[in-house]
């Protein structure tokens, strides 16, 4: 640990269509797509690779070469066809069509998840909701019958998942991780600030949304300035 | 656009004592610090640089490469000292000591944040809260008073802060943005899905809570294994 060698650096990837694809690749895609919306809703039809990655603020080429890997877009002359690169994206995204997404905890921060307005304009309905308290389970909250957490493996055999947001207490999280994914879950979105361990071909994203808070905190006490 | 050249990579950057350090090491900061109070949680007091770099889903060559930017830390025959590099990282992230932010928008979101107990542990307190809505104004919510936008230039004189929450409708943030800025707020952390412009030095994150669902969408839609 005394002398820091040069290695060659692998950032986690995925493997797309025989190639190898960076997981921050996939977040700007997100990003990408939501400012296309943005534009559109500004009535653009047309917007030049500079400017779209100007917006996103990544550079020209990362943004060229990004979207190289799926396709060829674009046209010299008028930039990105925005309606046609967000039905490209969303189709990337599987987000084409809504989807079934479980809720584990229906406290302040999953009470405020099941009324974002955000995630079904984007795809997503939370629409098996769990938690493990009494004065909640059988419940309706915010439109969604509240299951008991103690019979998720009957409930998820009914209503079958991809995707389970947590925003339940640590305590107790790990047995929920590793039951949800015996019953077929197969990704999860964290924002529990706790290490969860899951077998491989399974994926955890970790919410935290104190990071950038930080991030600025530290740009502003630092004086730094962004290039 | 026809031909993909390759270009030479810039990614975002600050400047830190010299040296040039991307912002997503600054991101990756947080991270460690995160998993850290975590495994200090649990007891322990060294971690080997693999195994945190494990837990962080990163290389260990990544993790190593990072902290050598602020220091030489780490031990190699025990690893690294949690409880001091928690202190170091805290520092470097400015948030020893607790810092004042401000709050635009007390809808469902906004007023999520004011109750997240998240902030106020990791040294963020949302203090000077904005709403536009005469039935919040005055109006004291989750233990703040409400202050009316449309005062915001007294208010911030009275209340400085550096960092800027926005949890509000996309109307007039643009706006609301330039006269924050004018009042000397030099960062922002952006729920709303709309491009915001600020002038060199001043920084914005975005934060979209349905980019990384759709990140899982996509890893799980094309079955890819991450590496």
């Amino acid at each position: 640990m005394k002398s820091i060698r040069k290695q060659v650096e692998t950032a986690p990837s995925a493997q797309f269509g025989g190639r190898r694809i960076a997981l921050q690749t996939i977040e700007r895609l997100s990003t990408y797509r939501r400012v296309l919306e943005d534009l559109q809703g500004q009535g653009a039809q047309y917007v030049y690779s500079h400017q779209l990655a100007e917006y996103v603020s990544v550079t020209p080429a990362q943004l060229r070469r990004d979207l190289s890997l799926f396709g060829s877009f674009g046209n010299i002359s008028r930039g990105y066809n925005v309606q046609h690169l967000i039905t490209v994206l969303s189709g990337l995204l599987g987000t084409s069509e809504i989807q079934p997404v479980a809720l584990v905890g229906v406290g302040n921060l999953g009470r405020t998840l099941l009324a974002y307005g955000g995630f079904i304009e984007r795809g997503f309905s939370l629409e098996v909701v769990f938690d493990s308290d009494p004065a909640k389970i059988g419940r309706v909250i915010a439109g969604r019958r509240c299951f008991d957490i103690a019979e998720a493996e009957a409930v998820l055999a009914g209503h079958p998942v991809d995707i389970a947001i947590l925003a339940c207490q640590p305590q107790g999280l790990q047995s929920i991780v590793d039951r949800f994914v015996a019953a077929g879950v197969q990704s999860f979105l964290s924002f529990v600030p706790a290490i969860i361990r899951v077998p491989p071909g399974v994926h955890v994203e970790m919410e935290d949304l104190s990071a950038k808070l930080e991030k600025l905190s530290f740009l502003v006490k630092n004086r730094v300035e962004e290039e």
